[in-house]
């Protein structure tokens, strides 16, 4: 009689969608593992020495990428920044040899962003390595939704039951897209909070409790998840002005009142103070801003080593 | 009696001009032995552990870079980049003082690419350490050629006795001038394909074979190089549009099947489609394209490698 | 009885305003058995085996950055390089909030570098690892001031005694700051010479010799240091000419030949070549310019070793 180790049975992580939650819990509990190697004085590991990793970044972005870089690095990976300007990438073609050409130096992982929804996808298909999506357009973010439901397990316990709001531009954020999946699959309810304008027609159909009033929205929740806006949107049709919006769906600590009283307080980063949350909120007791980067760590930590190791070839 | 192993006598690689048949050899079997280390699982080497690799780009070359970094991170090598954007290098004097000043931080190895022929001739001179000329201008690209006769003879068994085209703008073609070099000195048959505006002056006399018809130049041959056409010099005297290019010699089907029916097909990258080459042949089962890129990591091990440890500093 | 073995009291190097003698001596010490470390084939330590040093610079500095990096990836270090486009950062709150994200990855060293006085301290006291002020604005650039010194004591024996002018644009130099600080700590005479409208009011009530002619200036000093005119200064009211600069208060062979004999020239680098500085004196043999680059990565490392190892989390 042997006891199977659970693992890993994904060549890619492309999204939150297609993962069950037995992947989805194993992935937490080795992110759980990776939290204390970045808390000791060498932070260091040796499971992916001799891997190669490359970033390959059609968008700009410090933050995710850091966190991929300084992942890959404590675990032992060469790892390679590529950041491909978007005016050299005019053709689907080019991505498409693009990943020919990484795939012909042998690498072990692909981290990519892309501003296209599928362009992951494409990808992944052309190359040997295993390839993971750090943001596709408004598709999905599945390293964003892990280290948020890490962030809340660990706050928490369990992500079941919970409620947690996602509040702001649902439309088009691949951060809340890849969170509702990743919620749903985890038994927590999800409430959605923002504008019609910035809500995804139709979303009602899914499950999801819609509320346009946050103080509404708010109401009992477990977890408030609040969503960066995008600046670009404000001068369209989308947002009427910054102080309207922060009127209405900026989260300050009245509107967070209307939530339990040990609610906790999200913020994928990075926060426009005074757009969609006060700084009252941002730097209170609440909030588990500054954990989610540090999770973002250990997710990915977690990540890499599932893919690189726990396949045929790993 | 001792056999002396042979070794590599130079200390920089600025060209392929002034290298014996016996240096390249030395370089290619060494290539040659560099090319398993990457198809590991652990794609690790200690033979240039410690020691510090600056990639200094004066000209943009994500690829080049990329094959370079990864090449001397898999030999263990601290790897440094440096992109220079040429408005911040105006005068001589200044690569001069970014020499000094490199030199002084006690690199091993200096990997250089810069837009002017000479550029990297005169750093050499400059600096304590070696250095590889990843593309100067117009001049010489060594790397590449290498890489190429790596392709080659992995797949003809040797250069020697074949017959190669290289086809496109030979004029402003580092890429070109190497190869001829390299392929003539290995005692390959050279034939130059393009229209006379991208042929370089007087080059007849130096013992090429010029075509201005592609099908006539590709007849029989064993090796078809197609060159990237600089997309720059499109809207210039040199090229009358693109869909004439293509037509006359750009390489499709139809005029790969001039040459011999187990011709070999390659392409330095980035490749323009449509342009200078169909992608039924680009991706065809002729196509070298792919394998370039991996020996182009292997050739750069190699030179990394040579330089780095058979000088009496090494 | 035990003899304590002395060590860096400080977490972070903000600047040398703060540093005893002690201090200064101290690094200087570990800074001159590093020069060997950079001189071996394998240059390489590990006393900074597993931690994680991020570069984040908020004004680019190819030099600077790269000489940290050097210095960290000899020590073992895992490095990354961050450079924040100060498009990107618009107010205050943006640096704090980067600040909590990169102390969220836990890494052990910040280096910063900022447009800015002021924006190193104010990171300084949100992070709970060391921080290395790399330049602000026009207040401090320590490790520029310690190689200086590191240079001087290695040729000169030590730095009491000694009469050192500066030379060039006083009012808005960091590098003249910190030296005029870690100088006068360390017992050596300070001259400040330039013209009236480069020179901070004020000035003479600290105890500097000023001097608006630099042949008078320059009468019996042990070490000229030249400043780097900022050529952004040029268009301005501060400066007449480029021309006109260079004949009062450029370093030439005539200028310098009021020094003493054995006087040593100094210069942070990059040079304006004729504008502050002959390229007869910058070459000549009394020129320290690439030694002080040396000396660069040496005392880099020895700051980095000092704070990440010699505190109690250390």
């Amino acid at each position: 009689m042997k006891t199977l180790k659970p693992s890993f049975p994904h060549r890619h992580l492309l999204g939150i969608e297609g993962l069950s939650p037995l992947d989805i819990n194993y992935l937490l509990d080795l992110a759980d593992q990776q939290v204390g190697v970045s808390r000791q004085i060498e932070k260091k590991k040796n499971t992916l020495s001799g891997r190669t990793q490359i970033n390959l970044f059609f968008e700009p972005s410090t933050r995710t990428q850091s966190s991929f870089e300084i992942a890959g690095k404590r675990l032992g990976a060469d790892v390679m920044n590529m950041s491909v300007a978007s005016s050299s990438v005019k053709k689907g073609e080019t991505l498409i040899d693009t990943a020919a050409t990484l795939n012909a130096m042998r690498p072990d992982l692909i981290v990519v962003r892309h501003q296209s929804a599928g362009a992951v996808h494409l990808l992944a298909r052309k190359v040997d390595c295993s390839v993971i999506n750090a943001g596709d357009g408004a598709h999905e973010h599945p390293t964003q939704a892990l280290l948020d439901a890490l962030t809340i397990r660990r706050n928490k316990g369990q992500l079941q039951g919970l409620t947690v709001a996602i509040c702001g531009d649902i439309l088009h954020s691949r951060v809340a897209r890849s969170n509702m999946l990743l919620l749903g699959a985890m038994g927590a309810r999800v409430r959605l909070i923002g504008p019609t304008t910035l809500m995804p027609p139709g979303i009602e159909k899914f499950g999801f409790e819609i509320f346009t009033d946050m103080r509404k929205g708010l109401r009992s929740v477990d977890i408030v998840m609040m969503l960066r806006l995008q600046l670009e949107r404000m001068s369209g049709s989308f947002i009427p002005s910054v102080s309207e919006y922060f009127r209405y769906y900026g989260l300050d600590a009245e509107k967070l009142s209307f939530a339990k009283e040990d609610a906790l307080v999200m913020h994928p980063g990075p926060m426009n103070r005074g757009v969609e949350i006060s700084s009252e909120v941002a730097d209170g007791p609440q909030s588990l801003i500054c954990e989610q980067v540090e999770m973002g760590v250990a997710v990915r930590m977690a990540v890499l080593e599932a893919l690189a190791t726990h396949l045929p070839n790993g």
